[in-house]
């Protein structure tokens, strides 16, 4: 945790909050917090900047915030992913809080094993909790928006044309196709495929909305890594 | 599991070999193999190629191997690594297998905690069970070399020289440094610091050894995920 997040239930003030929860452990039993100390906070969707501990005791803490910088720029990218298997899931949303996604729409696929669809980490409270830990390890204070498409098709005939105008449109795919391109400072859209890779009618009709294949050479990647490598490469 | 690795015990004969044990559940269970079947396979060390399922019972497999193809070409690369906390440390051997880097370097560091160099993780056969998960990830046979320096100083001043020699000497700090240059054909040698980075007597130290500080930008990532992007950035 490199930034303390704060929400909204813990302002009691228009600069004060009150903690309780594992954040109060992290102060106690990491930073090893004592009153006049003062830590990076962030308050969720907003401005980022100090905390300096008023009251420190077992069950809470008292924390007077100046929160007057900008959180870091996003990424210009919407991310449009294949469902991960559930466990891979949770690391993934993780990874893309902390890289700076500004939206993430995760999709069928026909490698998409029905039973992932079913996972408690797709619940709005779990990819929120993901999502922070992210933004805590990056220092960021903006959550991610995630979109949950469950039909492929419909998803990619009718509303995914949209998300791509005026980006560029890119989709991970292994084998002879252009490599991916370096250091855009454009708009992108990208679309990475679960594990086994997209099938060629999802590769075709991904092109008809804009998306050309492109590849990071012969290793095969994990999601988390491919979705880490190609942010690299492309930004 | 992208590619079954073949160990030396396992052959019976020049082409033929026997598995018992989690290769062969996953043969049963993922690729649901059948005998005549053929699978991509790999000689941990050796080439690569296919194997024809000549026979198929519930305790074990025998594989006919047609060993052709060369394993994918590694980074020009030594990685110089604090060592990670332990849970971490398994991912990144796992991520070093799959990204192609042939020789890790794992250095103590001022905020390594001393309590990590006890991790059983460390032990030579748990390190090799996580590079050969990542070898299968990646398709690739030839595990990388991890060596372990316990010693910062001694490690830096008289052994790190030589390694950084004929190489572009690099390392990952956040700050007011240049970015991590793109697109290296050349060798070399890249510093990854532990969760808080570098002090920077270290910093110095790893300065006057030939490394110079190259930055990601103003994100913090996670060891693991550093890793990917620095190597997905470089090369």
């Amino acid at each position: 945790m490199n930034l303390l997040l704060l929400e909204e239930a813990d302002f009691i003030g228009p600069d004060r909050v009150v903690l309780g929860d594992r954040r109060l452990t992290h102060m106690q039993e990491v930073h090893r917090s004592a009153v006049g100390h003062s830590l990076r906070v962030g308050r969720i969707g907003g401005l980022m900047g100090t905390a300096q501990v008023l009251r420190l005791d077992p069950r809470e803490a008292e924390l007077q915030v100046t929160l007057d910088q900008p959180p870091p720029a996003k990424l210009p990218l919407t991310l449009v992913l294949a469902l991960p298997r559930p466990k891979m899931l949770r690391r993934v949303f993780q990874t893309v809080a902390t890289m700076g996604v500004p939206r993430v729409v995760l999709v069928n696929s026909y490698r998409v094993e029905k039973s992932f669809w079913q996972t408690p980490f797709l619940e709005p409270e779990a990819i929120r909790e993901q999502l922070i830990l992210g933004l805590e390890q990056a220092r960021d204070s903006v959550l991610p928006e995630i979109v949950i498409e469950k039909r492929f098709k419909p998803f990619v005939e009718d509303r995914l044309p949209a998300i791509v105008e005026g980006t560029l449109g890119l989709v991970g795919h292994p084998g002879n196709h252009p490599p991916c391109p370096r250091a855009l400072t454009e708009p992108v859209t990208l679309a990475i495929g679960p594990e086994g890779g997209w099938i060629p009618y999802e590769i075709d009709l991904l092109g008809k909305a804009g998306l050309q294949p492109v590849q990071l050479g012969e290793r095969i990647l994990r999601v988390e890594t491919a979705v880490t490598a190609l942010l690299a490469r492309l930004f």
